[in-house]
């Protein structure tokens, strides 16, 4: 059953960024929010810390909001571990019937004394990450008439969700049957299904993400979420093995305006836009031709005026189209990917 | 306790091809094999079927050879499964106190029976590819003076492991301190240790491979067994994080001469090798200048005259050094090696 009066557990980490799973649950799936949890915070509201969320309250205690059905846990920290002074809260949460979902790389199911907490009070440990995919990728029976974009990523947490989300919204806006297929935790908390590309066996991650596509290509156009970069020195694994497994026929390349190093990793330059570019079409073309047909640009850092002078100076460094989808939309990546579409597939009969 | 007198369960596959495993702990690891267990075979010799073994029976009883210590699963078929059949084989190994090493992706500590079966004889199970890995790259404190060379793929099951074991042996023999990074089942069975990096969480692959770096860089030359290919629509996730967490400073192809199509995908042509080369060095170089310094080629398939001919022939094509590793030994492949530490690190003193 989907829950529909979640706490978000934040505690002392409620910002958009170190708590960007919070932040994304708030921005799309605000509705079954009913408070955030931080005893540092308590009084305050979502919109005041998280840019999101307006008046949803910042508790401290459980007893605060009436009938709360979900504790979710809302970072994504380095690593996936869970900090150790969260687990009474959790206890607590379990205590009073509520559904835990967690995204972390390790499993609460893993978790002795939370296994037997939720079995005492008949409550669902729910691990997003948790998956036994086995299945390789076959190249068989993939639909041609689908379109499948690939949102990549100049690094880790700089906005792929974000621009995936959004482009599929703005395409079903336009009447388009677009589906959204995550790939990563907070994605699959947010649109109900997925695959944790990043917690498979990588044996089988291009086979988990293929399988996505197989159940997902009744829609016309699929939007596939990307994982980190294939320039990150820590998860290229991931980045490469979800390019393979599902074939874009074209890519949208997600970058922060005034990021310089790897996140996580200052001493580790981040390649030029145009080098990764060129590295991504080319990883892909070992299978088939595709080329990267827009940049998305997180400009939180900038000033409007600053951003749109980024915009415009990356838009003539690259020959491509760049948005700064969160500020301005995603409408000229929309229209990126009906072009494609058209010269691939054809002009499409107007519906 | 390193076991001393193993037989190798082959069962219905006592083939170099399927049983690659088996072959290739016969050829490095003969010593310690005292039979092979086929009941369809039994009565035959390693040397009969294998090629390598010379007169090491196979049995089709436990009973035919005294006091074996383990059984060592000597298959590796696609997805990883155990063959039911083959659980009998293993339940009567333990009952006699024998250890079972398996390479498997299906742990055999999951197995209920067999966890029950080993639990009551006091037996170990031995999951090779059974691991946590949960470190990720960091890029910090790598010997600068130590030299890097990975095996790359042009496809699976194609002589990856043979060479850089070869290889390795040769610059040992020629009075080199290098040592041979396994990465994969029989690399580590052989080598006694290493990191099954094919079911490492994808997340974690590059780290995975970097600790293996970092745990052994004492030695002038590393030789890190490549996985997979580049190229391989199922595998390509393994090979790129291994490729971005080992940094190699060289890379050494592998490829087996008359192969077409990619394994157990006849319907998929294998990348020809000059655009493979290139995709690999692209990917490396995103962290930092490698080049691939030679080939080895597999030649089974040919007589020894169209070996060489195809062996001269993509030597034209490419500019680089191929040999027959197996028919010739790695002396050129280990020439290359040490022309490439020249030209990085200096010419070296003669020990």
């Amino acid at each position: 059953m989907r829950s529909k009066r979640i706490v978000i557990l934040t505690e002392g980490h409620t910002n958009p960024i170190t708590a960007k799973t919070a932040w994304a649950v708030l921005r799309y799936r605000g509705g079954d929010v009913v408070a955030l949890f931080d005893t540092t915070q308590a009084g305050k509201t979502a919109g005041e810390l998280m840019n999101v969320g307006g008046d949803i309250p910042i508790i401290g205690s459980l007893d605060e909001v009436a009938e709360p059905d979900a504790l979710l846990i809302g970072i994504a920290p380095m690593g996936g571990k869970l900090p150790t002074e969260w687990k009474s809260i959790i206890v607590s949460a379990i205590e009073r019937g509520m559904t835990i979902i967690s995204g972390l790389h390790d499993f609460l199911s893993n978790d002795k004394d939370l296994v037997a907490a939720a079995e005492q009070h008949g409550v669902e440990l729910v691990d997003i990450r948790k998956n036994n995919e086995r299945d390789v990728s076959n190249r068989l029976d993939l639909r041609e008439d689908c379109l499948r974009i690939h949102t990549v990523g100049h690094d880790c947490s700089i906005g792929k969700m974000v621009t995936s989300v959004e482009l599929t919204n703005e395409l079903k806006r336009q009447g388009q049957d677009a589906k959204f297929v995550a790939t990563g935790q907070t994605g699959i908390m947010i649109e109900g299904d997925g695959c944790p590309v990043d917690c498979v066996v990588s044996d089988f991650v291009n086979g988990s993400i293929e399988k996505q596509i197989l159940a997902n290509q009744h829609h016309d156009i699929l939007v596939i979420e990307g994982q980190a970069s294939l320039a990150h020195p820590r998860y290229s694994a991931v980045t490469a093995g979800l390019l393979h497994g599902c074939l874009p026929h074209g890519m949208i390349l997600v970058f922060e305006a005034g990021r310089k190093t790897v996140s996580g990793m200052p001493h580790i330059p981040l390649t030029p836009l145009p080098k990764l570019i060129q590295a991504y079409e080319n990883l892909a073309a070992l299978h088939m031709p595709s080329k990267v047909i827009g940049l998305a640009m997180n400009g939180r850092l900038l000033t409007p005026e600053q951003a749109e002078d980024e915009r415009k100076r990356v838009q003539d460094e690259t020959g491509l189209v760049v948005c700064d989808v969160f500020r301005d939309g995603s409408e000229p990546l929309a229209a990126a990917v009906m072009n494609l579409r058209a010269e691939i597939f054809g002009t499409p009969v107007a519906s």
